[in-house]
């Protein structure tokens, strides 16, 4: 190119930029690629950094109407920079953090268009309460709290209670429809009965004649105890090339995602075990919840071990390995439904069933 | 009309039959009825009767590839002279009898397009397969066969088995749509491991992942003391005004009906229970898996104990009351599925809640 | 078998029919075809002879509170002898007859959950009104009148109106789901301008913003001029090797079948089109708009004529051959959706893509 | 807080920022709003800039390969400074340009997962060519390119052609699942004959039968003088209150959105028609095809040509004024489906019907 033509095409790109244009052909590499690269970036949390900061938060702030949550939430290092999901983003879009309720505490209630699902990590003693419903927490449940339910958090125990909360928010950030309210008092009421899910759903099949036509989710705690009973019994049977022994916490009375655009997934790994490499569209969170192992992405090897967080981006290659002597288990939280209402969702198997591993992740 | 004109009329009649054509006008009346008018009829069977019969034709009669099943039927009295549901509907839709298989014996493999399932009376001992898995069953449970995969059933017990069979075989004759196909050699083969349902669908929302895209019912069986735990646990909350403490049996996958066309239920009432009277579209049939009261059906009150079957046609008003002293589970299964996927389900609450008994029931 | 064991055996299957019970073991075969075996049998009804008869209904009957419509229908000789579907069914679950309003009548106003269609055979200056929208009817436009919606008939003009209706009468007699009501007057009012329907669907894929929740089939009419146009168009391209040159009537809101649970379809033939033979598993009645050919189903060849009426009843093979000098259009209603709602549908192409002719249909 | 407090809480968020972990309990207010707060602003463009700029790229730049379109693109204000999509994104979903084709140019073949919609500015002479089917262009047509789909541009005319471009770019790039191939050759082949579309898809609410079953959507392309047809005779019916007189582009097998994942419609004004004024989650891109008004967004009163192009984010009050003396034809395109897809429509009247106009856009 000419220098003239050269400096004509500099003026140009400058005068498009001030009239809000832009040239698609120097740009539609960056904005149309080949296959999905996501901002979001394999990486993992050790439990100790983790849990280190949630208990100083303990000290530094409490929940209450300005504070809302007392959460340490991740932030995926891709992010980096941008405001506000530079923060609050773990993929692309799913935001994910632990959260603190020490006894006594109480969180106040709201309600939004995001839909949460909660894992519980440790301690007990303390609920959420869902639209009238109070749902009490042990380790290794999962609950839900469907888009547009009021909601709070109550402790009326005695030890301090984690757990990981993850919400859709950096999607509905980015498609620019957040609702948030607050309730016109710090709690909503208590209206059902105590433990009035698990006395409604406490075997598969099984549909309370009132829920015939209900529209959303009505299961609202999935229990520890029942997710390890299922995982022993899937254990005698052939595990999933992939996954393992897993199952996805599903709405009873619709067969979708329990967390309606959120999905989640429970995998049981026995000593030793070694998955086949997968990829797929959507985006996943993990969280050990118990166990020793690793978990190779794109490559690289990300050693956990029981409380660690990591990440496996969109399209990302991964397999699993419990190399500890007892069984794992793995938690994990996704995006599937998002790309399923969409169309976007597709898989692909490791054509070599395992990767090379080229390093190990070091933090 | 004058004599001449009737005439004419009566001639034009007679020449519009011999042309296979017909007068709406003088017909309208019967064909298109201000409320619903189905030819199923209420009615009971005693189990005394039906067992005895059953029992008999244990003498009379070997499942084999002309036999195929050893089942007596229940039929309508309403559809009495219609061939060939005249002998086989119980209501317009559907069709039940009640199987005996016993020690040793083996049912041969089939398949269609009926949609069928299974509620288990008496004994043990004896496996229903389907589509390659054995499914061992025990009083009180319900199975399912989804229309199109090959089934049998094989005695390996020491137990006469009776179980309630329940298919939407005069639906599909009158729809004009059967298909049927024996399986080539007398059973066909087992192929998952045993326990199978059991293994992976053990507690509520919990989905096997290989299921992710099932698109079958993959729930084979519901067992009965999960059933009854389940309405243990729906006892200590309110009950539903018109169904008392009840559950549908689901597809896990979808929350669709488990017998896809054909819903099914559970109910417990307590001792002195008597639910409110309501009325709805579809059909149903009872069967009274333990306990002594009546259900008063359209003004008729019908006294029920153990084992006994009735029926409720469409948009017939209807209420129970449990008159024993212990706990009543009354079995059902129904057409609501046919109507909801066809747009043709109402529901309606009694205006005084309660029915006028006009009459007994006397067989 | 001995004597002993034959009456002992004859007597028992006299006990279990005055106990309203029966043997599955030897009715099993009639029950349960290995493929459907409809009451509906292949037929064709002439012209000539449906036209006088419903000329003379003209001088016999008037349409009122009593006589509701004026209609004359096609009664299958399958059913001959079952009351009343003996006089009303055409197919399995289609009733069909032809309806004549003379100048200055009018038919009373009425709704029922029976879903309705229309194809205008002759005259002007009538309209059907369906929930204050009036349809001007001119022949060969085909109307639809959803369940629920009160409708009635109303002529303004000069000419003896004829058209065909179809409705899925023997469909919920059978369901035992039937409801009809009268509108409180003779007619209901206008409440939509002149020309709603035609003014808001006049080109594909173009729907009034408004409509963008509506639940119900919002196009009421579509105009033959509109529907040959989009033939003649389409005889520039491909025929289907089944059904010619062919258009379904459907929804523009959702796709699915105009009339609902009735599908429609009009077919343009081209002089010595002769399309290969397949069947379904639905029923189809046939009424030739224009034109002269054969339809072979199941080895017999039926010849039509313009005005000629012909039932294809499931599963049974067919073809159509136009063996006139001009283009010949046949329209046709079906029970498709019902299938496809219920999972039964089925299609199979012939092996031989044409059948042997055995015989003539000779009335 | 005393100093040491403040500056441990200002270590504290050091520590988290460098473990990539964040506080919830002070950015809750930025990531949870409590109404949308999208990153898009309302904007306007006019004509003869994008068309000055538009024109000059026709000298500097050749689709090719390396360039694949000759386009220039609207860039939201809003995010400015965000790389890529600050460059490419119009709403926070959607990527909007002009693009230009020259008399005997080519762009070449590719396909991708965004979904494309196109509509016609200028010219005559060039197609698009979709899966086989050539597609010509007119002004005012509105196209669409399925996800998944082959597509390319060809020039066999003699004007300059432009055409606006919109697809999911910026909401697949967010969600980090973007897929783009090549085409092995430069074009792909015609395999459908000319004006496939057309002939096919003629009038509302005739299928063609071998669409029966057709997943993708199936009509192309939607003619300017059908849309013109439909809003003249919309015009004597009653206007939709906030939208005019007014259609959508769907899918004539489905009653979706033509585009999938895109919303389009074509609104007309009359002289001096003013609307009243809403708000819905969805945000829209509107392209003035012809005439002279307004349009006020959140209060800015937005003065409008043809040609000119402006944006409604999501959640913003808007109304529509032609203060011109002719008929205005507004086209615009929205997200939508998503929102719908997704849960999270929601739509609201203003209070008041009219805003209150506080400023004038002025660039």
């Amino acid at each position: 190119m000419s220098d003239s033509a050269s400096s004509r095409l500099a003026a140009y790109y400058e005068e498009l930029r001030q009239h809000h244009l832009g040239p698609l052909w120097n740009s539609i590499g960056s904005m149309m690629t080949p296959e999905p690269s996501p901002r979001a970036q394999p990486h993992l949390w050790r439990w100790v950094d983790v849990y280190r900061y949630v208990m100083e938060a303990g000290e530094l702030v409490t929940p209450d109407r300005g504070a809302e949550r007392r959460v340490v939430f991740f932030s995926n290092p891709g992010f980096a920079g941008l405001e506000p999901w530079g923060w609050g983003a773990l993929t692309n879009t799913l935001y994910a953090g632990v959260q603190l309720l020490r006894p006594g505490e109480k969180a106040p209630a709201h309600r939004h268009n995001q839909s949460a699902i909660r894992f519980i990590l440790q301690g007990t003693g303390a609920y959420t309460a869902v639209e009238g419903e109070r749902i009490d927490m042990e380790p290794g449940d999962f609950l839900i709290t469907p888009a547009g339910l009021w909601h709070d958090h109550v402790h009326v125990g005695s030890e301090d209670m984690l757990w990981l909360d993850c919400l859709d928010i950096p999607m509905l950030y980015q498609l620019g429809v957040m609702f948030f309210e607050n309730y016109p008092e710090y709690n909503h009421p208590i209206t059902h009965p105590n433990g009035y899910t698990t006395r409604r759903y406490s075997a598969s099949g099984l549909r309370p004649i009132q829920d015939h036509d209900r529209t959303y989710a009505p299961q609202a705690v999935f229990k520890w105890h029942k997710t390890q009973e299922v995982l022993d019994q899937l254990t005698q049977l052939d595990p999933d090339p992939y996954d393992g022994f897993a199952v996805e916490y599903i709405n009873p009375a619709t067969g979708q995602a329990a967390g309606i655009t959120i999905g989640a997934m429970m995998q049981k790994l026995v000593s030793g075990q070694h998955t086949k490499a997968h990829r797929h569209a959507h985006s996943a969170i993990y969280h050990v919840f118990r166990g020793d192992g690793a978990t190779i992405i794109n490559g690289v090897r990300f050693v956990w071990h029981t409380g660690d967080t990591f990440v496996i981006p969109n399209w990302a290659w991964h397999e699993h390995v419990n190399t500890g002597s007892n069984d794992a288990y793995l938690f994990s939280t996704n995006d599937g439904p998002v790309m399923e209402r969409l169309g976007l969702e597709r898989c692909e198997a490791h054509p070599e069933n395992t990767q090379r591993v080229e390093r190990e992740f070091d933090g």
